[in-house]
């Protein structure tokens, strides 16, 4: 079964105790009332062999996990208060590399004020594995869903594309917090998703999210400096593809994004990559006009 | 490494943020502020060949694993708020056993009004792993740690001990929510803890936290009808030691004690078990007054 096929079954089943959730499965995070205040709330897994390899070092395991889950709270434009995580150890896991592991959470939580306040330790059989929760609060100005695309919308990312599981990317992204709070109080975003399965996949579920499509303009893609040179299909393919970037894509009004790309308040480049359509399909649109479907492709789970 | 130990050393390291979080690691959960309220948080991870045996079916896995979560919201007199969960599944697991598992995660949460509101899967080539966490808010007389035990105080318990794992009931126990919630509005408890590993581990884990000891009162201990008949020495140990019970082992003053045991208003039975001492080990005291040393033992993790 594919991933994706089983989370939309999940989606299906719809919450209990919708008055208290608004917003369940399906998103980034969920948001759940909690008292006065709103909780946003999001958990994730880095499984070895699937997200990392044996010869990582443990910090950076750490690191990523942690950051993993911060990428999904900074794609709701929320304000991390808190972790907890869970760490099962294969057999004779060297001390060292608990403490490793341990280090790498707590450094990638406290780098955005996300303290590490309590988690789980067993030994197994199994390969090394971590889940980390991170709980969140919204930004001033509420939260951003997958689902509010309009057709339209232009269509913008921050960063580039492409080779991070090749390269270091994966383990040494900066999960894109402050980006996504100077976003969502200087512009009106409509939607907003954190690409971790790769450009294209994650926007096509923008797109089934909010009910439209989107024309991705061929020439724009940043591809990252980690694609091997070479021919230009090639390259904007492991753009679209690879996934394991961590950036943000978001859509906004035509008039909002001419103003940011103009006047861009970001520490980190952004670009116009595309324009949210009524026809429920993905499409690329090369320089001289030329139009072509494109296939969501990237990092989908085989269940 | 034993678990305790590496536990002990992330004590050690203290909580990034404290003011913002007034029970950070070495709880049953944390406690963190959010906004103008507080937030009790709690993670746990329930792993083939550790918590569960393969032939176990996924409905029962499932609800396990959210159930695991509550007890350690019960451990805290703490009100379930909603739940996440991650499952990392073996190759070729069946479409069928993951919303089975689905299924019981969603319904032992619905039965405490806590809704799964989001998770992540994943397939891997290791075994079965399902992590949840749980998210809760304080009850209306606050929250009871592990560390407020009292020298005279009387050790209580709910239920009876030994044998879970043998039989069906470390798969089909009730998380004492609705006692914890019931224990703390009426009386004054002074520390508690959910027994998962083993009666006489966790009484030794609110010892060491609380800076006592205990008495332990051999012809109080309540042995469940799982434990076979035999020797009463046999069946005394496997109460103290065989871990898996999700009951609530808690302390308060003699006289509230003896409120409790003449009218107990909570649908399960409570035993009087001990008594809190200064001297920081842990005996067990026959009804003829002889008096031994006791090893905590139960389930610690090898890591």
């Amino acid at each position: 079964m594919r991933e994706d096929d089983f989370l939309e079954w999940i989606r299906s089943r719809g919450v209990s105790q919708p008055k208290r959730v608004p917003v369940g499965p399906g998103d980034d995070c969920a948001v759940v009332g909690l008292g006065g205040e709103r909780l946003v709330l999001t958990t994730d897994q880095l499984l070895c062999g699937v997200h990392f390899t044996e010869d990582i070092e443990p910090r950076l395991v750490g690191r990523k996990a942690m950051n993993r889950g911060l990428s999904d709270v900074a794609a709701m434009a929320a304000v991390p208060v808190c972790a907890v995580a869970t760490l099962a150890a294969p057999p004779d896991f060297p001390r060292e590399s608990a403490e490793g592991v341990y280090t790498g959470l707590r450094e990638a939580g406290d780098a955005f004020d996300c303290p590490l306040v309590g988690g789980d330790v067993a030994g197994w059989k199994g390969p090394l594995a971590l889940s980390v929760t991170v709980a969140a609060a919204p930004g001033s100005t509420g939260w951003v869903l997958r689902s509010g695309a309009k057709v339209g919308d232009a269509v913008c990312v921050t960063g580039s594309f492409g080779g991070a599981w090749k390269g270091r990317r994966h383990l040494e992204f900066t999960p894109r917090i402050a980006e996504a709070k100077a976003l969502a109080e200087n512009y009106r975003l409509h939607s907003m998703i954190d690409v971790s399965d790769a450009l294209s996949l994650d926007l096509w579920r923008i797109c089934r999210s909010s009910g439209v499509g989107a024309e991705l303009f061929a020439s724009a893609v940043p591809v990252s400096d980690e694609v091997p040179a070479g021919d230009d299909a090639e390259r904007l393919s492991a753009a679209l593809g690879d996934g394991e970037d961590y950036e943000l894509l978001f859509t906004l009004c035509e008039a909002d994004a001419n103003r940011l790309i103009e006047d861009n308040p970001l520490d980190v480049p952004v670009a116009r990559v595309g324009r949210i359509i009524a026809e429920q399909n993905l499409a690329l649109v090369d320089p001289d006009g030329g139009r072509r479907p494109a296939t969501p492709t990237g990092w989908e789970h085989e269940l």
